[in-house]
């Protein structure tokens, strides 16, 4: 099975081009001795569930910001690291492949190389499985050389995505002892980096001398928090498929017949969503968050969309582009209540055939009335991270379906006198998460790389590799590490009524917050996207002259810390 | 409804330095005095239909070949134009929107203006319908200025995309005489160019002194032959759909836990697939071509994909990328005898849910087993052309249940013992077609503008406008003209036991040639790429730097004359 990770790829030329490329690195990493200086108080986002990580990680929480510096003759409150005996340190995949992946490898690698020569990296072949399995190959500049900012996890390989069960657990420990690894670096988003500090607190508990790393990257853009500004994937899956959503406008505008649903690849939340909206202005975008804080039901959605329809239909325009989130089916309270139920009857080992049966009046009622193709997608058992297969939910296809029903209920009443309405649904996901990386991730994932060896090189444990000022030039990036348990925080449910169910305690994934400026700057344009077509294509990703260098508008135009 | 049609559009900062991209001319259309030289001979590809089309076309078949050349002192059998009378033309978007359309545009206005400041372009607003209904925009620099260099047909817009009908002719006639255009140019693909050329033997019988000019736009790449190389929007359209598909290959290898289906817009014939493959090196392409030569069924497809997964699953591959054309349905000769019957039953007035009950007994037993998407996709009236509505019939879909099935039959049988199959479906088309136009797709329409003038200039009707050599540098490129109607031929169906019905006298689209250079290399290749896993990803479409001006391998490894 993973005959086929590692192996040498034919690269076409602007690969091979890509593969020279050569990302610099922010000034506090350029030497060879870096200082590691730690923040005056612990690391905390909110005290509110100090007491629930507190117990969960009485190890690895409460420690402090760590900062590198380059200039170590101005380090007061930590430690100038000059000595770099040889060390072993391996690495995973563990998680959805996301653009610029393969660089933390590469940056991680250089660093190791730098500081010693007999440094040793081993990368785990196949994902978690690999992991378990203790299959590894050795990370050279020679198996790296077709792979250095090339898309993709195929150095690797990815699998289950998960850490997680006590059998896991120990079979990660059991891999680390056994090839005595003094340091584990774990890819992923939030669900991993969540595996990877429970793994460190273990660790620490049982003795086990592996320091265990987290690094930031997700398409999804969702690990996003005071210490981590975006993740590796983001930039690049948000401009891929903004040229995408933008070819798409300038078809919609050249034919003028469809309306066009597009969901989006990451998750949940509304990042992507909001970041793609931001670059190509379409007509509309659905944010999951906005759904959820207003309460929406199936039925509101369907008015909103097809209210804007007959708005447009008045100025003679039939054509149009809505974008709709991965998971926006999860927002929809309704809808999430129904699931809920459905994976809850599915964990007691129900039958899908029998599920229909069992559900409450409220999640019946919905149920009976979505159309086949979608009820066979509830059914889908739930993914790794206990969240539906959102991938597989074709939620553009049930608001195109709703949408036309409801217009051509209007016609055949009168209330509507438009032409027809007519959609076209695509998924955005697998076709951008395969993409050469963007010069932004290139350059953020090699960072991240590096800083991952100064970590482990300080001896820091259940810490995720962070860089910040992300907006301006590499020359003025800082570099550090969090506390992952400082990033965690229990889910709480309200049902109404002041009733109230925890969750778990987890690195949640952010949401697109509502107060933002990026909200704000979408708010403010909402009307003329909708009405006015003022289509804007970014084009195709480009790694020379116009364009090379732009970031995504969600990161610059929030204020940084 | 013509509303959003040429007004200035918002242009990103990619867009803009696009918008300043000047393409070069060819030498021999770089001075203002231009000499038009004929070939011996009449033109013509193929004797067999002479007579055919010499009574359909008595006024504009048996005309020459023409080239245009700068230097006019070598003129023997021609004539150097020096005098430049102004002129009116008009100019209309007839066919799926091509990237590089508005290019053709542009070169027109350009030539037209060089040669006579006088000199007037009118583009018709909402495609054929407002060519009826003289809707006209006059194009200016002014205008030009947001579209050049730019994706879609969003400055004039398309619509119904044919003038065949009486009352369309008519109307067309109509418009062109109460306009007092010189010329008309129709920029389109096969069908759209057929219309061209009826329309320009109308005018001559009618005497409408309006001369008609045809311009090979069109993604498809079917408008191909010893006349016409390539057609614009090809390049970008393979370039673009390569890149995606790349991404997937690069998603399939980094999680190998899915096939991927994909199918590309390109209606019937495959060379959008055929060049794709020669990019990209997915696992598989099913050529429509093959197909038909071979006669393949449905069955048969299935049973060659799944002894694919099958031998896969043996080198433990679990992964793969299938591609197909959009049409590859009308390739399938009993799908394809099924889709006439409906078509048949539909031209009589047969309702969609009376059509079942109607067919044949062996069109009946095929219609029965397919599942309800398909069936309900089937029953779409056709298109403008009579061809089925292609892009809405997915035949990913179809082929990837199907293989399905089998593989859960095998499994089950114990005759495969590999892991489930699972399959993700794609249809490219849409998010590709409105992408902003490679650099190749660029100076290709924006010489073919200039050409357009020059057919005019000399007085040529029922002429498209060609450009021979196009794999070789602009500097080389050698301009010309054709008859349409010497590139025409008359279908003819094999029903077995020596039974032949003829068809349509029309340009064809051009099938994939298995003789050729392109196919062959493709062969050469076909189990390795099968096998091995070994793809290639030419990236996203660069206008800078390595890759900007690659070309389709299909055009390059093609001798031409």
């Amino acid at each position: 099975m993973d005959s086929d990770y590692g192996v040498p790829r034919e690269l076409s030329d602007l690969q091979k081009l890509r593969s020279k490329y050569q990302p610099e690195l922010p000034p506090c990493l350029q030497g060879t001795t870096v200082g590691v200086e730690f923040a005056g108080a612990i690391a905390v986002i909110d005290h509110s569930d100090d007491q629930a990580i507190n117990q969960s990680f009485p190890k690895t929480y409460g420690q402090r910001l760590a900062k590198f510096v380059g200039d170590t003759t101005k380090v007061s409150d930590g430690q100038v690291i000059t000595e770099h005996p040889a060390i072993r340190v391996g690495v995973v995949f563990c998680g959805r492949q996301s653009p610029g992946g393969h660089n933390v490898i590469w940056g991680l690698h250089d660093a190791l190389k730098v500081h010693n020569a007999n440094n040793t990296l081993l990368g785990f072949l196949g994902g978690s499985e690999g992991l378990f399995a203790q299959k590894t190959l050795e990370i050279t500049n020679d198996v790296l050389a077709t792979y250095k900012n090339q898309g993709g996890f195929d150095l690797l390989g990815r699998t289950k995505d998960q850490i997680r069960t006590p059998e896991q657990v120990k079979g990660a420990m059991a891999a680390c002892m056994a090839l005595k690894l003094d340091g584990l670096v774990i890819i992923g988003g939030v669900t991993s980096n969540t595996d990877a500090a429970r793994l460190a607190e273990t660790f620490a508990v049982e003795k086990c001398p592996t320091k265990v790393v987290g690094v930031p990257v997700t398409l999804n853009g969702d690990l996003k928090n005071a210490f981590v500004e975006t993740t590796v994937g983001f930039d690049t899956i948000c401009k891929v498929n903004s040229q995408l959503i933008s070819n798409v406008c300038t078809d919609a505008l050249s034919a003028e017949k469809y309306y066009y649903f597009i969901r989006l690849m990451g998750r949940k939340h509304s990042h992507v969503s909001l970041e793609c909206t931001l670059q190509s202005h379409p007509n509309m975008v659905i944010l999951g968050e906005e759904v959820a804080a207003s309460k929406q039901t199936l039925s509101d959605l369907t008015k909103k969309i097809c209210d804007a329809v007959q708005a447009r239909a008045e100025k003679d325009k039939y054509h149009g582009v809505i974008l709709l989130p991965e998971g926006l089916i999860e927002s929809i309270p309704e809808a999430y209540a129904l699931l809920q139920e459905i994976h809850g009857l599915l964990k007691q080992g129900v039958s899908v055939d029998n599920i229909s049966a069992q559900l409450s009046p409220a999640a019946s009622a919905l149920f009976d009335v979505l159309p086949q193709f979608i009820r066979k997608q509830l059914l889908l058992h739930p993914e790794s991270d206990d969240s539906a297969h959102l991938s597989q939910i074709e939620m553009e296809k049930l608001l195109a379906d709703l949408v036309e029903a409801e217009m051509n209920k209007r016609l055949k009443e009168g209330t509507y006198k438009g032409k027809k309405f007519n959609a076209i649904c695509h998924f955005f996901g697998y076709q951008a998460r395969g993409s050469l990386p963007s010069k932004f991730d290139c350059d953020y994932a090699y960072v991240l790389g590096h800083v991952c060896y100064h970590v482990l090189a300080a001896g820091l444990n259940g810490y995720m590799a962070t860089v910040e000022n992300l907006k301006n030039p590499v020359s003025e990036w800082r570099c550090g590490a969090a506390p992952i348990p400082a990033m965690m925080s229990v889910n709480r449910f309200c049902h109404g009524a002041g009733d109230v169910s925890v969750g778990k305690l987890a690195v949640h994934p952010a949401t697109v917050d509502l107060k933002s400026k990026a909200y704000k700057l979408l708010c403010e344009n909402a009307k003329k996207f909708l009405m006015d077509d003022v289509y804007r294509n970014p084009g195709p990703l480009q790694f020379d002259g116009a364009g090379a260098d732009s970031k995504a508008i969600t990161l610059c135009v929030e204020e940084q810390y």
